[in-house]
């Protein structure tokens, strides 16, 4: 029996089944062990790829367009509206639809929440969120993933503290969301009273089968957890900086803590002081991997909804 | 007998006899129909466009883009001169001799009128026209033709209206020129006093048998139009805004006066309020199909100069 | 017996020896050839190539993505870090990883010397230094001395004057350091007191068999010298610009001056007046060719490095 991937588009982690994940998953694997074998993949040669990237970024923009080129695909697209016909007033309606007209699919970044949902339904080509507000990073969490079942083996089962800015951390809403499809799950949730998880994405996952727990300190859990999953605390957060200089130092992962643990370290970059560089050069030090692993799970995003949908 | 499309460089509309129209548009539709069979053409493998873009642009050079890449061809260059030589003092020349050193042909896109000639003058690659200043635009006038053609059935005996910016704007500059090529052709001028074709390009259609007059309203010739082209005023071009805001209304094309009409509307894009988006789901709509009709009449450009003219 | 290229990454003109030059002048010829023959060159299909340009650059990035491309390769990257991850503060040993995570090899140009040195210690895949300071851009000297070779027939025996700015002008440290490595050479040093080659690179010289002189004007030795590197002066050096404008004229070469000698004259561009535009259609221009060949030479180095140090 072939599988289909059922999904068109990839905007929220909400519209995953856990069959969807499974299938990107796999289908990551497989063209990882291609690329292993020096073997040169033409899956989407001839098709063009458009990157609407209205806020700047660099990991998520360039390995889009890595994972593209290696499937011997093409890019176009900008970074910043500022040089773009946007800056002449032009709708992000009319902008999407220029680039239905030249390619193949479409990957957005925005700063809004919603604006990758909003293009889906007025295009016909696949769509695919890169982050949109404080939102949803769909790919940044199937990559998450990715990396959880090639370290520990399986994503059921899991227990992950995730530390620091819950609030307005994207990549870690995705997650939560994710893993609310998965059996036996624990998360611990770390973060100052600032930047707690958003009552919302609590309330979601007060749906599922999985157990969450408010955590005072990173030492409370340490001994119990798989992975830690740190990210960045930004200081323009907070309206006293005296407020973040009081508690940063609690947020910090270091290698001496970490000693005789059974715990891998995640961080969806780009990382500033969250973890001491000490813990780069020891066995815990999983985030460049995670950071490697963009390029096979987008390479499966992109040949799947190409493939499932040719223009 | 080989038909050899006779120019080197694409510069102005004023270069072009009939014939050089028909011979793009000719390989347009062919390189459209091999599109739409899924075929991959390979006709421009290894070869490498230069995009120098002195003036920022999305719509055209991702469309030269796009067009490159779909017939396995490469680009390289850069948007804006400020991170570029030329804001070391390089001169536009030596830039040119640059490109022409690494590149199979060059785009250019620059503020002044003229420069596209220059540059042609001194490097022994196929220079295109991107648009200079408010001279010419010769590739949109192409495409604009490629869509009059397929859409109307033929460009002779086009009744067409220009709506809006006559002045600045260099597609309807371009286009009046093209159209002193084919027979029977009436155009109608619609626009502010302020902002009236320009009396050179006036002149030139009267060596032409092109029918033309300057008309007040709209109204009075929507039913004997095949086609409104509107274009941007920019609100910049007035001295008083007030000025501005009173025309305004006046050439923006609604859903409801188009009703039972027989005609099409285009537009160069990108669009701010002329075209009210409710005439976006319509049939008078073909302003996204004009835009992606970019695609095959670049192939075609690009295809029949590089094939011409090796390196 | 197979000749295999000794470096891993290309740092400094200091780690080179004569085989290594020639072994990459020799891939050079080789690969120019291949390109007149019009084959197309699928050495590197399926690679990526990391450009990280800290500080802008048009021709040397366009250079490399264009060498790249022409063997069937890829590129990602950035110009200025203004839009990237470092703008968010992240180190620039992160954002090298994550570069090493996508790409087959990574080129670099930074403002502060050492960089590249510094990324190539913690990376595995090649790292080419594209200019780091005032330091070293080792590609420029490879494709200077091809230019040499070609144009003049050999480097050994080479007299020639290096005129202008020789103290900030990272070219001429480079080319210097790899003139120290071949027989017979005559160096020639012209500059302003101000700009005056560094006391280190001199040092360096006097270890080798390079005879060298520093010199009031361009006069005394144009009868003796196959070739004038000539380099941009900054008036942006000058604490006081009238020290520039007086003297400035002693270092501009022109037509007049050139007849009847035989010489050819170089330049690494971008050029603002050091040379006036009568010599451009002279026999004694040099410099465009100079430009050109710097794909043929970093084609060489991409092939020499990425196939040696394959991912």
């Amino acid at each position: 029996m072939i599988k289909i991937f059922r999904l068109k588009n990839i905007i929220s982690v909400k519209d995953f089944e856990r069959k969807d994940i499974e299938y990107i998953l796999d289908e990551a694997s497989k063209l990882e062990n291609i690329a292993k074998s020096r073997e040169i993949s033409e899956e989407l040669k001839g098709k063009i790829l458009g990157l609407m990237f209205f806020e700047p970024s660099t990991r998520t923009k360039m390995s889009f367009e890595t994972s593209m080129k290696r499937l011997s695909g093409e890019c176009i697209g900008f970074e910043n509206s500022g040089s773009s016909s946007v800056s002449k007033g032009e709708s992000i309606a009319d902008t999407a639809k220029m680039f239905e007209g030249y390619c193949d699919a479409l990957v957005i970044r925005h700063e809004l929440e919603g604006v990758s949902k909003f293009i889906s339904d007025i295009v016909d080509v696949p769509v695919i969120n890169a982050g949109d507000g404080a939102g949803q990073h769909p790919t940044q969490t199937l990559l998450d993933l990715y990396t959880i079942k090639n370290e520990i083996g399986e994503i059921d089962n899991l227990k992950i503290a995730l530390i620091g800015d819950l609030k307005f951390g994207r990549t870690v809403h995705s997650l939560t969301h994710a893993l609310g499809l998965f059996k036996n799950i624990k998360i611990y949730l770390i973060s100052p009273p600032e930047l707690k998880m958003p009552q919302e994405v609590l309330h979601d996952l007060n749906k599922t089968n999985v157990e969450y727990k408010e955590i005072g300190s990173i030492e409370e859990i340490i001994d119990d957890v798989n992975v830690l999953y740190v990210t960045r605390i930004q200081k323009e957060r907070f309206a006293d900086i005296n407020d973040y200089l009081k508690i940063k130092g609690a947020y910090i992962i270091n290698k001496n803590m970490l000693e005789g643990k059974d715990l891998i370290i995640m961080h969806p970059l780009p990382r500033i002081d969250e973890i001491d560089t000490n813990v780069d050069n020891t066995k815990y030090n999983k985030y460049f991997t995670q950071a490697a692993n963009a390029v096979p799970v987008r390479m499966a995003i992109l040949k799947t909804l190409i493939k499932n949908n040719p223009k």
